[in-house]
Parts: C-alpha cells; sequence; structure tokens
C-alpha cells in the first residue's frame, strides 16, 4: 500500500506542485470541495482590489472604455474558451449558469431542426444536476406544454431514449454525485446522427477535464466558472455556440448587451451576429475581473497535464479507500474505469452526512449530497499527493472511532 | 444670479454634507454621471477584501452558511425594500435587471388577467430604457407572437392607450434621457382600474427619489443597484413582487435557487411559496456584498431628506444654465415642474456628444445619450452645490471658447 513517505516524495516529484503557489489556503485544511467553490487565487485578492479601488474608484465611469469593461464578456470569453475547445468568439462570461441554460434551450428551440413539429421531446437524465431539469420544466410550461422532457434513469438507457421525436439531448459531462464521465465526443456524435441536437452542461468539466467542444460537433454548452474554474462564489456562467449555429440561434432574454448596437438606443432589438447576442444585462464587472485572474493559473499548464495528475490523485484516493475503509460500510459510488471519470470520487455511507461533518470537524473539507454521497473533489492544481493520504487517514479515524455518532454532526445546515 | 460664494455657504449648512465622506471620489473630478455608475463608497473597499480574502479564502465552502451568504438575496434585498416601501420578503437581489425583468413579465402573464384571453397587449413607452423593449420584444417573440407590444410617443398618450385589451402596462418611472418622473400612485391606480397589471422600472427611481411601491398598488417592480445604490459596474439587480402576488407569479426561469428545498435535489421543480421563488442560479456572493455595503449610508439619513437636495441641486443647476448657457444653443429637456423631475438634469445641444467629450476633458464629468443629450445626474449623497456652480463654469467655457470643436472630442467610444 501506498505509504504517507511514498505521497510526499510524489509531491516533490510533482511538476504541478509550484502552482499551489498561486492559491490562498488555509494552513490547517484540507481542501476537497473545489468541486463546489474552487479556492481563491492569490492574484484574484489584488485583482478584486484593482477593480473596486481604482477601476470603479478613480477611474469611474470612463472605465467602461479605458479599463476594457465593455469586452470583458468577450475577451475572457476567449480565454476561457481555450480550456474548453471552444473557437474563437464562441464564448462569453455572463449571467448563470441556470439563465444561460434558459437562453440556450430557448435559442435552440428556434433552430429548423426542433421546429419539425415531429420533434417535440428533450432527453436528459432523471440524476442529472436538478437545475437544470428545473430550467427545462420551466421553459417547457411556458411555451404551452408542446414539448415533453424525457428523463433516463440510467446511462445505458441513452441510446433506447433518442428516438425520431427527438429535438434536443441536455447532459451534464461529469455527473455532481458521482462523477461518472460521457464521452463527449462519442454521445455527440450518436445524437447528430438521430438529427437531434446536442447541449452540454460543464459545470464539472470546465477546468476539471480536457473538452473539445469543437471537435465534439455539439451545437451549444453551458458551465460555470465558481468550481474548478476558482472564480469566486456565485461567479458568472459562460455559454459556447459555435458559429455555424449563431445566425439560426435567437435567444429570447434579448437585453440590451445581446444588440448589435447597444449604445444606439433604437426601440426595437436586433441580435447581434456573433455570440455577443448570448449576453442580455450590464455584466458584473467585479466578479468578471475574478474570472479573468482565476483563468491566468491555466496558462501556466495545460489540460493534459492536469488530467494526468488529477487521475493520480483519484486512484490514489481509490486504492487507500480500497484498503482501509471497506470494513466501515464504505461504498464506491465512483467508476473505476478513469476514462469514465471527472476529477472527484464519491463515496457512499448510509450516515454520510453526519460522516462528512465530522471530517468538516477535523478540517477536512469535502461535501454531502443526498441522500448517501460523500462527495470529494481533486484539484490537481492544489491538492497534494499527502493531502489525499491524509485525508484518508482521517476518514479511517472518524470511522474506526465511531465519532460520526455523536449528536452535532447530524445537525443539518442550510447549505450542505 | 447664485455666486460661488453662496454654494460654498449651502455646503457648509447642508446637513446631508457629510455623507460625502463615505465616498472615494477623485480629487480633481466633479462626478455628475452617479445616474449611470455611482461613485464607489469606502466601506466597499474594505467589504470586498473582507468578501473574498476572508470568507472566500479562509471560511471557504463553509461560507455559505457561516458567512451567510445563502441568505444574502433575501437579507440584502429587505434592506433595499426600505428605500421603495417594499414589504418584507417582498425583494430579492439578484440577476441582471433585464433578466429580473423578463421574470416578471413572464410570471404576470400567468396571472388571471392576462390569461383573459381578450387582454394581449403590453403597453409600454416608445422612449423606454431599450432594454425594457427588447425583453418584452423577445418574450412576445418566445410566446409565438400572441401579445402585442403597445407603445406609446409621450406620456401624454398614455391614457388613451390603456383599452380593455391591455394585460400590463410596463413603465420606468424616471426616464433615462430627460429625468421626467411619472407619479407612481396616480398612473398605477388609473392602471390597475382599467383592469390591467402595472410593472415598474425603478432603475433611476432607487436610492433617488422617495418610492412606495406597496402604497402605489402595483404588481411588480424591477431596478439596479449600480445607478444612485452605489453597488459597483454590473451590480446584480433587484426585483419586487407584493406578497398577494407571490402565489399567483410562476417566473419561467426556474433555477434551483427559486426551489422550496434546493438541498433535497429532486428532480421535479417546485417553487418556494415566498419572494425566493424569483431566485434562479448560485447568487453572486462578492457582488451582492458590494449592494449590502453600499446601502449603508442610506441608513444614515432617509429619502426625503435625500429628496430635498435632490431638487436643490436640480434647481440650482437649471437657474445657472438659464443664466449662462442660453445664447449657446443649449435647451433643457428636463422639466421645469419639480413634482416631475427625478434626480437627473438633462441638456440639449447640436453637439452634445463633443460638448461632453470636452467637459470630461476637464474632469466635468457627466454622459451623453442620443441624439442630442447632455445627461447630469446629482446625487445628493456627495454632489456639492460648489460642484453644481463650478460644473456650469466650465460648460460656459467649453461653450463660450467653441472648445467642443476640436477633432478629438468626435472621436466615438464604445460605451457613450
Amino acid at each position: 500500500m501506498t505509504t504517507r513517505e511514498d505521497c510526499l516524495l510524489r509531491d516533490k516529484r510533482d511538476p504541478l506542485a509550484p502552482l499551489r503557489n498561486d492559491f490562498l489556503l488555509p494552513d490547517d485544511m484540507i481542501y476537497l470541495d473545489g468541486n463546489s467553490l474552487g479556492a481563491l487565487p492569490k492574484a484574484s485578492v489584488t485583482r478584486a482590489y484593482q477593480t473596486v479601488a481604482s477601476e470603479w474608484g478613480e477611474g469611474m465611469i470612463g472605465s467602461w472604455n479605458q479599463a476594457g469593461w465593455y469586452e470583458m464578456p468577450r475577451r475572457v470569453g476567449n480565454r476561457l474558451a481555450k480550456l474548453i475547445g471552444g473557437g474563437v468568439d464562441e464564448v462569453v462570461v455572463t449571467d448563470t449558469i441556470s439563465v444561460n441554460l434558459f437562453k440556450l434551450l430557448a435559442a435552440a428551440l428556434s433552430h429548423s431542426t426542433t421546429l419539425d413539429p415531429a420533434r417535440t421531446v428533450i432527453v436528459s437524465e432523471r440524476g442529472n444536476f436538478p437545475s437544470d431539469l428545473y430550467i427545462a420544466q420551466g421553459l417547457i410550461e411556458l411555451l404551452g406544454n408542446r414539448h415533453t422532457l424525457r428523463l433516463i434513469g440510467s446511462r445505458d438507457k441513452l441510446d433506447a431514449a433518442i428516438t425520431p421525436d427527438v429535438a434536443i439531448v441536455m447532459l451534464t459531462q461529469v455527473d455532481y454525485r458521482t462523477g461518472h464521465m460521457f464521452d463527449m465526443q462519442s454521445v455527440t456524435a450518436k445524437v447528430k446522427a438521430s438529427g437531434a441536437l446536442m447541449i452540454w452542461d460543464l459545470a464539472h468539466s470546465a477546468g476539471a477535464v480536457p473538452v473539445d467542444l469543437s471537435a465534439s460537433g455539439a451545437d451549444g454548452a453551458v458551465g460555470c466558472t465558481y468550481k474548478y474554474l476558482n472564480a469566486g462564489p456565485g461567479a458568472p456562467g459562460f455559454i459556447w455556440v459555435p458559429k455555424r449555429n449563431h445566425l439560426l440561434f435567437k435567444q429570447p432574454i434579448s437585453g440590451w448587451w445581446g444588440h448589435r448596437a447597444p449604445f444606439e438606443m433604437n426601440p426595437q432589438f436586433e441580435p447581434e451576429d456573433g455570440i455577443g447576442r448570448f449576453l442580455c444585462g450590464t455584466p458584473p464587472v467585479v466578479s468578471l475581473s475574478l474570472v479573468d485572474s482565476a483563468l491566468s493559473v491555466f496558462e501556466k499548464t495545460d489540460m493534459a497535464a492536469l488530467r494526468t495528475k488529477s487521475l493520480a490523485l483519484t486512484e490514489l484516493f481509490i486504492e487507500l479507500v480500497d484498503a482501509r475503509c471497506s470494513e466501515y460500510g464504505v461504498g464506491l459510488a465512483t467508476t473505476r474505469n478513469t476514462a469514465c471519470r471527472g476529477s472527484q470520487v464519491s463515496l457512499t455511507h448510509p450516515s454520510a452526512y453526519a460522516v462528512m461533518q465530522a471530517l468538516i470537524h477535523h478540517k477536512v473539507v469535502g461535501d454531502f449530497r443526498e441522500p448517501n454521497i460523500l462527495r470529494f473533489g481533486f484539484t490537481p492544481l492544489y491538492v497534494r499527493f499527502v493531502d489525499v493520504w491524509d485525508a484518508v487517514d482521517v476518514l479511517v479515524h472518524i470511522l474506526a472511532s465511531g465519532e460520526w455518532k455523536q449528536p452535532q454532526f447530524h445537525q443539518r445546515n442550510a447549505v450542505t
């Protein structure tokens, strides 16, 4: 079995190890929740000060031009595009992932494929992140229930669900609960061959695993920046639409920032030809500047190197859990097949909530997901091999001692 | 005519004068653009640092509970509600004003009044802020053009436009171009008597003029926080819906934060009963914290005192422009009737763009609006009477000397 000393050695030899210095991490905490809220890049502390005190406080209104605020949703979008295989001028950073999904689904319904009256079904997974399903439900109801949301219960049911009445397949590439990852290329190819449109949610993919949207042939994607991209709590989402779909997709939340000439103040909406048509209101400049600064660290490495370390971390975690925790009722919810694994590992335990609270009490921070999931995110930018060893060691202690049975660990918080 | 010395004396006697110390303002600038981007509250510099470095950087994911991030959209909404006459749990701070207007218009269309097939018209003004019209247009098109947007050309045409086929009247209380203000109570009463619903846009009202939404009997309102509320560039918008409409209004961008139990992760959307149903995605915490800190200064005074000073400032500006600028082709676009004036004064000039650029060159910052408007916002929290005098003095210099004719002042910026 891998020892703690082995882990220290692996950290010493890890070419990505210096990137941890780009983040502010509490000394006494092992942070394995970067899949929920990424850690704080040091550069973002100064960037927040610069945006607020200097650009806003000194430049005032003039900063829309002089500090480049106006271009930021597109400029930061182009920077982010490189991490997900998007083309130039195919990504904007704006709004939230839920609002962006609403825009994208509604826009896809203006495409000739989905205007075919025989195609009325939107396919997704019952286990998809609920907000994605809620957004589809809200849109379908708004449109008078002319469409149906068809939910598959497991990923092996997907092929059977893609029938000729399907307009759109909407999937999250990496499952938020299990970390199971779809093969984007093959799924997209299958969906496109069926004549439907393919929309991806990259919430647990962007910055976590290599993604090549352009090569996939998908029709659109959304994602968030506050998980593996480390842009801060509630940082804006992004939307990718390939150029071939720009003129075919008309999104309905048509605010002035999506207009071809917003400052002409014409009373009639005319969308911009390009990706700008997916913008809506005045962009959140302070938050956008933190997306911008958070992307810098990714430019010191590449997604292939990050993937290599990510899999090494999750493999190590699984190895140690197998060896040390199996006697305590712990199961593995994440696949052992590395090709289908995101950058997280989820365990099961009948009292998962309490076990996670006990872990957090010992400063090993993951999170709980209903009904019985202990979720651990492994961000290769700042998680060390020795962190993995120490985290499992604490987990073993909590399970072996029965410490998790203490009543304090069973009290529910607002956010779990 | 009022002299500069008179103005200095008025500042000395102004009970609101000390509030200017709560803001960071460049020494050499006269900032009359708080109606576009409010000035930076000093408290927001430390608050941004606290949210980023301490709450995010040290508290990490735990800050959703421990730092109260989870409750922030509602808590800050309740704080803001006091400035606009909203009740407790009737306001949330979320998304952008354009997205909120989409939610509110769409939600109003689920109300029994608007479900009446005889009511298919949405009334607004041709001169309304374009994004509001664009949002209505996008929604109408999404719903299959079953509704019509009826635009009046001037405010005296409103009565005639409120015919029995009107479902919703949607107006901006204070015109962004002229500063003309609707009487909210009487207009709402008229609209409600006609059987239609009334929706207000408070972009240029919140924090600028006294507003009493509850007393008005309106059905909903949206607004932004980056103008007179000083929450920073692109800070989130707000939405007010009175309790009596909560269960009647179902908004379609139904993301997980609007769910009655978001962390139960159920696949079926069920909206919260209260104002929370107007939330959607994960809230932008850093930006929200700056809305929160920006509201503190308003709790040192009240809207009546701010209104008194606001009118004194705009009256003074009009007096000085009348006396000193009329010979140079300057007209007044804002009403002389103080009861119908917001907290801004707009002038007209055939070369308004160049004149404004010349003013900005001399550090007198207002803005230009198509086609010929010089727009000046007077924020009583930080604008002094002597600023008004000095601004007019610079304007006279630019007009009298013809300095605005220099080519450099005619080059257009991205944002005007």
